[in-house]
Formats: C-alpha cells, sequence, structure tokens
C-alpha cells in the first residue's frame, strides 16, 4: 500500500469487532499504509468528517491486545442506510470528497447486512464515477445472519457467553424448591434469527440437563401446545428452564411481547413501552399454574462480554480484518470477506472474499431441518455447527481485579458528535 | 473427629457456597470424619430425612475442585425458619432423631442470617437437652449483610461479575449515538443493603468512567433529584449509565419499583407481578426526557457467575468451611466463623469463630459516609474495602469450550422432593 485506509464500524456492538479493527491495522501498516484513519460513527460519522488517527490510541503491541479485548465498537458505530444515488447524489459527493482529502486507498468496513449495502453502494459508484479507492466489507454480527460466510465474528463469542450463562441460570435454578416448581423463562436476541438462541443447547452435557425448550424465531410459536409442555415438564422436574428469542412470533405473525400490550405503559411521548417476550411468558405461567417464574433477560450482556469471549471467534475476527486489508491491498473491490469452513472436526476454517452485491440485505436463518420437529429444540447439526466457534479462551487482562479495555477516543463521549460540519 | 459431620446450605445462591462445602469436606475427612453427609434442602430436606453421603460425589481431588467451581447450592438450598420451640417443639425432636440415627458430631450450616438463626436455636436446644452434637454457621450471602463478620464468602465474586459486567454495559452504551441521548439503567440485587450495588464503581478506572449515579437502598430515593441529575447529564454525554439497587425507596418507603403498579400484571391468582426498579426508571427517563433509554437487570447471573469467581472469594470460602468443622472439632458449638480483616493492602484477612447470638438477624448495611453527600456515589472507603476481594481468578476447568460443573444429584431434579416421609 502507498496511501492511506479508513475504517468503520457499524450496526450492533459484538466482543470480537474490535478485534477485527486491530486485524484491519496491524495488516494496513504491514502493508505500507501511511495511515489508518477510523470513521467515529460509521459513514454517518465520515459525512461530519469525524475520524481520528489510530496510530494516536494503538500506540504499541499491548494496546492492540487490549482492543482486541475490549467489547463494543471502539470507534462508535451507527445504524446508517446509505440512500441510492438518485434519492441524494450529495451524500455520496461528500463520502468522496473526504477520502481524496484523506487521501484514502481503501475503505474497511466492519458490520453486517446494512454494512455490505454500503460496500456495494460506494465501490458501484467509485467504478461509474472512475474513482480508485477499494471498497471492501468486514462481516460482523452476533447475529451470525449474514449470507454467504460459515459464520459471523462475534458470534461464536456471543454463544460462548450464552451457553456458560445458561448453565449457571440452570444450576441455580435447582436450588430451592418451590411448592408448585420454578418456570425460569430467559430471553435471547435475535429478531428473525435464531442462531444465538440455539446456542442455549451448549449449556447441555455430562454435567447438565441443558434448558428443557427452546423457541427460535423461524419457527411460529404456538402458546397453547408452549402450556402443555411446561405443565408436563412441571409435573417431573422442580425447575423448567425454557429459551425464546426476542422475536418469537405467533402463526398470526403477531410477536408474543405485544401480547402484553394492553398492559403496557406509554409515555409521555405516546410511545408504548414493550414488556420483555419472557416477561409476558413469565407471567403467562404463573398464572395458568400458580408455579413461581422468574424471566431473564440477557441483555446487551450477551454481545459485551468480551471476558468471556471466544478464543476462535477473536483470532478469526482479527484474521478477517487482515484479509480485507489484503484483498483491497490486492485490488478487490466490492467485496467481502467470508469465512470458509472446511471441516468441523477437526475444524478448519480459512477465508475468501465474494461479491458483496450476492451478500446485502440477505438474511441468513436456522435451517429447518436443524430444529427438532415439534420446534422445541435444535438438533445435532446445529450443535456441530456451533461448537468449534466457541472454543478457547482469550484471558482478560486483569488489572486489580477487573479486566482492562484500551481507552475510548474522548470524541465519544461527547454530545452533538453526530452534526455535519 | 471420631463420628460423623452433616453440613447443609441454606438461602440464595452464591458463586462461593460450594467451595465452602469443600472445605467442609475436606477439612472433615481429614480431621478423621467417617462420614460427611449433605443434608438436601437444608434442615428443610433435612426433616423429611434428605441427605447425601458427599463421598459418593466427591470421589477425586479432581470432583473437589470441580466442586469450587460449580455456582448456586450444591445440595439445594431452603428458605425455611426454624419455630420458636414453644411454637412447635416436633420440628426439634425431628431434627435430632435424624442427627441420632446418622451419629452426628458436628452440624455445620452453610447460609446468611436466617441460617445463624437456625444454627443459634438448635445450639441452644442441645445444650438444653445435654446433646452432644456441635452446631456451627459458616457465612454465605452475596448481599454481605451479616453482622460481625469483615465481609461473607459469595460477595467478592458477585461484586466482581457486577463490575466486570458494568464496564461492558458501559462501553455497550456508547457505541450507537442517539439524537436525545441514551439511558441505561441497571438494577443490582439487595433490597436493604447496597453492598452488591456500590460494587458497580469498580467499573471506573483509567480506562473507564465508570457508572454516573448509584442509588443505594440505605438512602430514601428522591425521583425528582434523579431527574434533575439525569438532565444535567444528558446534556453533557451521549450515553448515561446508572445503577440502582431492586431496593430503593422513597421517603414516603414506597417501593420504586412499586411506583409502576398501575400499569403491571395480574395473574389468575391474583399475584401482582411488578415491573422492576429499573424497568421503572427506564420508561419514566424516556418519558420524560424522550430518549432512548433501556433497563437491564443482572438477576440471577450476578450470584451465579462461577466463571467470573474471585480467587480471593473462593479460597476465602473454602477456608471458612474448614474452619467451622475444626472449630466444632475442638469443642465449639453455637458459633459462627467469621472473616477478620487485618489490612487492605497489602489484605490480609484469617478467620476466627464469634458467638452466633450476637449475629443472628442483624442486617449489616453501608456506612452512610461510605457513600458521597448526594448520595449518588459510593466513596474511596467503599472502593478499598471491595477491591481486594474481588483479587484473582479461578480458572474455570472448560470442557468443548463450557465451564465444567460438579454432576448435580440426581434427587434435586425431581419433583415432591420436600414431602415429610
Amino acid at each position: 500500500m502507498r496511501r492511506n485506509v479508513i475504517v468503520g464500524q457499524s450496526g450492533g456492538p459484538t466482543a470480537a469487532i474490535n478485534s477485527s479493527l486491530a486485524g484491519v491495522y496491524r495488516t494496513a501498516i504491514d502493508r505500507g499504509a501511511k495511515k489508518v484513519y477510523g470513521m467515529l460513527y460509521g459513514v454517518e460519522g465520515l459525512l461530519s468528517e469525524r475520524y481520528i488517527d489510530l496510530a494516536d490510541h494503538i500506540k504499541s503491541e499491548l494496546d492492540a491486545e487490549l482492543l482486541k479485548r475490549t467489547p463494543a465498537a471502539f470507534l462508535g458505530s451507527c445504524r446508517f442506510k446509505l440512500p441510492e444515488i438518485f434519492e441524494d447524489k450529495s451524500v455520496y459527493e461528500k463520502i468522496f470528497e473526504v477520502l481524496d482529502k484523506l487521501d484514502i486507498e481503501a475503505f474497511i468496513y466492519i458490520g453486517g447486512n446494512d454494512s455490505m449495502d454500503t460496500i456495494k453502494k460506494l465501490s458501484d459508484y467509485a467504478i461509474v464515477t472512475g474513482h480508485n479507492t477499494k471498497f471492501i466489507g468486514c462481516p460482523k454480527t452476533i447475529d451470525n445472519d449474514l449470507a454467504l460466510t460459515d459464520h459471523t465474528p462475534g458470534y461464536g463469542s456471543a454463544a460462548k457467553y450464552i451457553g456458560t450463562s445458561m448453565k449457571e441460570i440452570i444450576r441455580d435454578s435447582f436450588c430451592l424448591a418451590y411448592d408448585n416448581g420454578l418456570v425460569t423463562i430467559v430471553e435471547i436476541m435475535g429478531r428473525n434469527a435464531g442462531w444465538l438462541t440455539g446456542a442455549v443447547a451448549l449449556a447441555k452435557g455430562e454435567d447438565s440437563d441443558g434448558p428443557d425448550l427452546i423457541y427460535l424465531p423461524e419457527i411460529p410459536f404456538d402458546l397453547d401446545k408452549f402450556k402443555e409442555k411446561v405443565e408436563k415438564l412441571l409435573k417431573e422436574r422442580n425447575s423448567v428452564v425454557v429459551a425464546v428469542s426476542e422475536g418469537i412470533k405467533l402463526k398470526s405473525g403477531e410477536y408474543v411481547c405485544e401480547l402484553g400490550n394492553n398492559i403496557d405503559f406509554v409515555d409521555a411521548f405516546g410511545h408504548k413501552q414493550l414488556s420483555g417476550t419472557a416477561t409476558f411468558l413469565a407471567n403467562f405461567v404463573a398464572g395458568e399454574f400458580g408455579c413461581k417464574s422468574r424471566a431473564i433477560e440477557l441483555s446487551t450482556l450477551q454481545r459485551s462480554a468480551s471476558h468471556a469471549a471466544s478464543r476462535v471467534d477473536i483470532l478469526e475476527a482479527y484474521q478477517v480484518g487482515g484479509a480485507a486489508v489484503k484483498a483491497a491491498d490486492e485490488g478487490d473491490t466490492g467485496k467481502m470477506v467470508v469465512l470458509n469452513r472446511l471441516s468441523d472436526d477437526p475444524y478448519q476454517c480459512g477465508t475468501e472474499v465474494k461479491d458483496v452485491h450476492k451478500i446485502a440485505n440477505d438474511e441468513k436463518l436456522v435451517p429447518r431441518n436443524w430444529v427438532d420437529q415439534e420446534g422445541t429444540y435444535v438438533t445435532n447439526e446445529f450443535i456441530s455447527y456451533v461448537k468449534p466457534l466457541i472454543q478457547g479462551d482469550v484471558s482478560p487482562i486483569m488489572v486489580d481485579g477487573i479486566p482492562r479495555h484500551l481507552y475510548q477516543p474522548e470524541e465519544l463521549k461527547c454530545r452533538n458528535h453526530k452534526k455535519r460540519k
């Protein structure tokens, strides 16, 4: 590389997204990039010329190691979808003006479906206008719903945390015995795809029966059948543990979390505050069976638990970041790096680049045959798929008993960051 | 020791309670106990003669190591308060009948305030009736609210998890910038004592500003002042993170979680399901400021997260279990083992035994001067107190990417365990 690189992060935080950032930085420097800029808040920040020089933040090898262990988007993130060129050409002109000003050779964007849409549009625009910046996407999402790649960095660490926490929750749930039993409903992220929710099955092993029921959003949820299942389990066991995706829906298409609508809070701005899926179902079973019930949401903990990250995931995230820079340096553009699994056991996985036009906005769901007939548990195929992705640990760098992260850029803290200059 | 030992666990689960169990077992065997029995579900289970021989479960040194790393009460727990002798003598007669049958020399009970009440009553009864079993209490509670002991095993691991998770939540909260800012309310356990909630301040360090506001249950909560504080912070920062104890109350004595009462769900049994404190406050700030808000409950995760346990805590729990057996073997009864801190830095702490009559049912709260004037943050005294307790890690024993626990006794799973024979 002879000129500069700019990298941005987009979409929801993960425990591995900063490892990709570290990979981009390292490889860009190794390949001769003069400067590596980081967009603050993705392309949205870039539009108002918010960026940093990463060398001001990654000053040593230790800093790079800390960055790999730092959860959530180090650079800040956005959920900004580029307009179509005919809708607002000025957005494109502004972006390319900034890229020219910074003498950018490669533009790397770490994110999910929306981010790949950005890569697609910018690379198309560059080709049409004869601009020579290369645009490469780097996959990232805990949801694991990106097409064409075997899996996405971020998913493995979230799955490991979910499996570990689920196992601890199950153990906890058996401690105190209640007269009519205890039902625990654990709500996991994933609006449309059940990859994260299915990972609760990792809790199952020689030393744990695992959760009793698992409900993925891909399969319509039947409240009556759920009731029957729980009733039967409550007759046999002191504690019943159910995992549900936040996005489970009835056959009618209604979200389960909306069933409690009538009791929800409407704030002064008229926003309806939905109670969660788990809360609704916990109240439902308590009402039906007079049992004790508990709703647990893993919430943002599941996407940012760097302290329990998967080594495979963190290393692959790093590798994918490096591969993105390499691809750009070799002249690719409009591509996304994908992970290509060669075998489960021993696990072998490499990187390739694929045309981003084939990826953008396509959602990869859990195959129907990876869920059992009744739709209440994942199959062994699912487990064999996810298990290699949670292997190994990345020991946190502990300072005084708490994991250390890389200093956050000061610019992310103050208000009004997004205003265009 | 010439005869047998019986040990029980009582009250809420912790990440360290099984390390005390391992300490009791090891020391009892080393001191010559023939058998070490475990009560299933504490004294409540003992009344229906539910117990196991621990040698059937701890068969190797590796098993003992797994037990130390297994969250929640291995033996099952109870929230059973012994009646006064004049209320129901038969309960006492039944317990001592079982103790005689099992030839018990020492009765060790691992738990909090209620458990120490049990030790007090049983040791008094033994003295009055001339029975020679020794009764010793072993402190345990994540709430850290036991009197006379510097701190309680279980607290350090919970504090470490809370500090670590809070730091990850804060980092996550800064990723996406919202037009009117984001307020995250994190709810921590502790109905009356703020020891756990204060531990969120451990997130603060060179690399993190820590949470913005901390509300302990010891200090009356003022909704108007809270509103002012958040409003001011929202003008300065993209993200405001507030930690609240589940038990915060208004000056009037009303719980904050009860303020949302009117919108709560009443089930078919007439049980009112309270929305949590965090949910109420998150809805409140969204309504007041039109900001994005988020409620996170650390829920049972904070008490059972063995995967992130504190080494100091796990070792002290083990030590306290051993000290309890030693005290009984040396003839003590009606005593509780306490932790006696000699210095903060370097941290030095030993065990002693104290009269359980002085401990039972007394609740230790966070001193007023360990919270700042305004009641919205803990002071350095608090931090100096808690920091030594979260030091060091106990690496989980990982099998296929997930921490391994000791097999759970089968008896805990099936229904109707508590029925008296």
